[in-house]
């Protein structure tokens, strides 16, 4: 008998993993990674070898964390981190048209090669209020796995803290930095919040968290409820849900340097 | 010197914690706990003895796979369980004139005496896409301080996970039961989805899953994204995001007994 000719294996295709980061970047103090992170998600990414991500030095100083736990399967050096294009990261994944603004195919192919890979933004879940959905959306159409880990995200935890409605929510992103624009936006989401009774979430890049605070407070009929929460899973979180009419009584205005999620709802 | 007169000391209040729970209630398989909740949900947890709850049997079923982890700081029996009245299960905990359904805060005299309390549903971030909310918005009135822990969000973790817009989304709980109002609000949803790129995120009792994926697929237009997100966290985790026209082409009903969270965009 013969041996049958062998064809050469095809390698499986790699899993991407959304690999959600700790809420302390940029703060003034980092909490413990095991605060916000279970320990399935650092050992999953722990092994990761090939990273796409939204800043790879920032990548570095978590992977450096993470190392500090459970050690890497390949030494930070050696690893393959690649970031997404500038013109994501503040402008988003999908074009206006619907079309992707990159083909984000090239970014996995070490992935279509046999790694599994890891999407990473700066703190939180990647593609949620961050970057990265184009690459998700790649990797189905490449067949990929896509398996999203847990971790903390801010904006679902200002949500269960805010007192507001959990049951009907919408996130809008960035507020215009236009006073006039900003008020009309505010009073457009209020409208939703209070005839429809969707909880409205939005940020705010945090040396303007004052600003918006004011404006809000100004803006807003005085039986809205305006919750807020900053700095959560660190030591100095906060959070705070009152009536525009007391916040006007009691106002406590929110630092500028810390991450904080707004929200209204009735 | 005679002595000052002491004043008995007032206790100080407690915490509110906002305990997340693992994603597999109900379901064939359980996962690790330390899969989905990081190591300092779990402690906090071991040291709550006071709980405001969905329903009791499943925050004794939880308590117990958390001391199995992090030894309880008091046995279950003699934990004060309190569940949410049933008012709230279904309608949610705000009236539809923007009034409380119950008054919450007769729920909180523990923490109002000094005690942490938490609050937990069966699956998930309390006050999420659940009950709870009213008792947060209770705390915030009494002056609690109210800590949201870190854990599994599904409709988060799907919305990372299905490629569409993550930089504004909403999430609309559950659609119509009638196949014309459903077919009707389908269209309703895909049309805010494609105009404003609003992702739509919503939910079904997992009995009906094939059925609302039968009639998104029927209902939907061609080009439009289709995602979903079944059993995450857990071993049979799947997720998946197509064009409706490629769903036609490839049809994967899921199944009937996973939860699942869809969500459709541009």
């Amino acid at each position: 008998m013969t041996s049958t000719p062998t064809t050469p294996a095809m390698p499986s295709k790699g899993t991407l993993y959304l690999v959600p980061a700790p809420l302390d970047f940029g703060c003034d103090t980092q909490s413990p990674l095991d605060q916000s992170l279970p320990t399935a998600t650092l050992q999953v990414a722990s092994q990761i070898t090939h990273w796409i991500c939204e800043n790879a030095k920032s990548t570095r100083a978590y992977l450096k964390r993470i190392d500090a736990l459970h050690p890497l399967k390949q030494p930070i050096q050696s690893q393959q981190i690649e970031e997404l294009p500038r013109e994501v990261h503040k402008k988003g994944d999908h074009g206006a048209e619907g079309h992707a603004v990159f083909d984000a195919r090239s970014l996995l192919s070490p992935a279509l090669a046999g790694h599994d890979m890891g999407l990473v933004s700066e703190a939180g879940m990647p593609a949620v209020a961050d970057p990265g959905s184009s690459v998700v959306r790649a990797a189905h159409d490449c067949g990929l796995r896509v398996v999203p880990l847990v971790g903390p995200v801010s904006l679902l935890l200002a949500l269960a803290a805010s007192g507001l409605n959990g049951q009907g929510f919408a996130f809008t992103g960035y507020l215009p930095q236009d006073p006039a624009q900003r008020a009309a936006r505010i009073r457009e989401l209020e409208n939703l919040a209070l005839k429809q009774g969707q909880t409205q979430l939005f940020i705010e890049t945090p040396y303007r968290n004052a600003a918006l605070w004011q404006a809000l407070v100004q803006t807003l009929q005085p039986n809205t409820r305006l919750a807020l929460a900053s700095g959560l899973t660190l030591p100095q979180a906060r959070t705070a849900s009152r009536l525009v009419r007391q916040w006007r009584q009691q106002p406590e205005v929110p630092d500028n340097r810390t991450p904080t999620v707004f929200a209204i709802g009735r």
